[in-house]
C-alpha cells in the first residue's frame, strides 16, 4: 500500500489532510479516488491505514481506519558521516542508505573531496536531499524519515561524536598505518538501542592527518571486508551488515 | 597499486605485454614509465607485482617481480539472476555486485520487466557489461573477473538451477503468498566452496506465476530484512551479508 509522511499540523485525532506534493501524487500519479486507502505516517513514527473521504482542488481528506504497529526501523541508531563524493553519489547514498535503515546523514568536507559546496549552493541542495530521504522512506515502508545535516567539517564531526555510544571510520587494510578491526568484532559489542557513528572517506579515502585526528578522538579503524569498496558502496555494506546482525540473526 | 587483468595470450612465464585499453590506461591515464609497478592479474586468479621494462607505441612490456597470494575472492560462488530493471540499474548492479564479490551475473526477462532487449541491442550490450565487471574487479582488487550471461528467460534460469548447491528468490514478506525464511537461517546452512543462485525480481517483483514456478523448481522464498528494498538494492544486501557471514564473522 502506498505510504505518505504527513506533517503533524495536518493530523487531527483520527483524520488528516494531504496537501501539495503528496496531494499531487495521490490524485494525479496514483489516481486514487474516494474510499481508496493508503498508509499515512506521522513523523514521530506512528502510522495508520487511512481511507479517502473527500478530494478537493488542493487537499485529500482522509480518516484513520486502523493504527498500525510496524517494526521496520533498525533497532540501533546509525549515522552515516560521508566525505563528500563526486557527482550524484551523495544522493545515491541518501537514497540507498535510507532503504537500508540509516537514521541520520552528515556530509563532510574532507581534504580529498573534489567537490566543494558553498553556502549558496547548499541552500538549494538541502531541501532536495530531504525530499530524497522522505521518498525513499515511503518506498521502503519505513516509519521514520532520516535527517540530513548540512555539510560539516571533520572537526565538526569529531565535536559531535561524543554524543554517540560507538564511532568508527572505514579504513583500507592495504594502507596499514593503523590496525583495522573486523566489522563483526566491532558490532558484536554494540547493543540494541545504542547509537553508532560511521565515518567514511571520499574517493581516495582519508588523508593521514584526518585518520590521525579520528584515531585521537576515539574512533576505531574498521575494515569493510577483503575487497576495496568504492566510497558510495562502503556505507551500504555497513548498513546491510548491521541489518543482518540486528534484524535477521536474532 | 593499479591492477590490470591481462589475457593469458599475453603472459609468458615471468613476463607479459599490456595492449589496447590497458596500454592506454597505463601510458596515458596513469602516466607510468619504465620501472613503475602495477599488479598484473591472469584470468585464472593468479596475480603478480610487475615492473615496466619497455614502452612502445602499442605495448607495455613488463616482468614479474613477485607472485602474490591474495584472498579477496568470496569463499562461496554466488550467481545473481536479476529480472531486467529499468534504466542503467543493471549496469549499476554489475559494478556494485562485482565489488561485493559476485561470481556470475544473469539478467532475465521477467514478466514485470519494463525493458525488453532484442538480440541486436544485446550484441552491443554484452561487451559493455563485460568491461564494467572487468574494471570493477580491478578497482576492488579482486583476483577473478565475474562472468555475465546474455539475457535469459525464467525457464532458462530454472533449467540452469540444478547446477547449484543452493537456490533462493527474494520475496517481499508483505505479499505473504509463501512463507519467506530469514536470510540468516538460510545461509547458515551453506558451506564454504558451495554455489548459491540468488534470483531477484525487477521493479514490482515476481508475478504470482513466476513465484510459483520458482517454488516448484525448488527455490526457497527468502525475505531481505524488514524494509522493502528496491530491485537494485536487493542483490547488494544479499552479497554484503554473505561477505559478512563468510569473510568477517569467521
Amino acid at each position: 500500500m502506498q505510504r505518505y509522511f504527513i506533517s503533524k499540523d495536518n493530523w487531527q485525532d483520527h483524520s488528516l489532510q494531504v496537501l501539495e506534493d503528496d496531494y499531487h501524487h495521490i490524485v494525479h500519479v496514483m489516481r486514487m479516488t474516494i474510499d481508496d486507502q493508503f498508509i499515512g505516517n506521522r513523523y514521530d513514527g506512528q502510522s495508520a491505514v487511512c481511507k479517502i473521504i473527500a478530494i478537493s482542488d488542493d487537499a485529500v481528506e482522509a480518516i484513520v481506519i486502523e493504527w498500525l504497529t510496524e517494526t521496520t526501523e533498525l533497532p540501533i541508531s546509525i549515522t552515516i558521516a560521508q566525505g563528500l563524493p563526486k557527482g550524484d553519489k551523495w544522493e545515491f547514498i541518501l537514497q540507498k542508505g535510507t532503504e537500508l535503515g540509516a537514521k541520520h546523514f552528515i556530509p563532510f568536507q574532507s581534504s580529498r573531496s573534489v567537490v566543494k559546496w558553498d553556502s549558496k549552493k547548499l541552500k538549494n541542495k538541502l531541501p532536495r536531499w530531504q525530499k530524497i530521504v522522505k521518498e525513499a522512506s515511503e518506498q521502503a515502508h519505513r516509519t521514520k524519515v532520516p535527517t540530513v545535516d548540512s555539510v560539516l567539517s571533520i572537526t565538526d564531526i569529531i565535536n559531535a561524536s561524543c554524543d554517540y555510544d560507538w564511532k568508527f571510520f572505514a579504513y583500507e587494510e592495504t594502507t596499514r598505518a593503523y590496525h583495522a578491526s573486523k566489522l563483526y568484532d566491532y558490532i558484536s559489542k554494540v547493543n540494541k538501542g545504542q547509537s553508532v557513528l560511521v565515518c567514511i572517506g571520499p574517493e581516495g579515502g582519508f588523508s593521514e592527518n584526518e585518520a590521525s585526528q579520528l584515531k585521537h578522538a576515539g574512533f576505531d579503524a574498521i575494515r569493510l571486508g577483503p575487497r576495496i569498496l568504492r566510497t558510495e558502496t562502503a556505507p551500504l555494506y555497513v548498513l546491510a551488515n548491521l541489518s543482518f546482525y540486528f534484524e535477521e540473526m536474532r
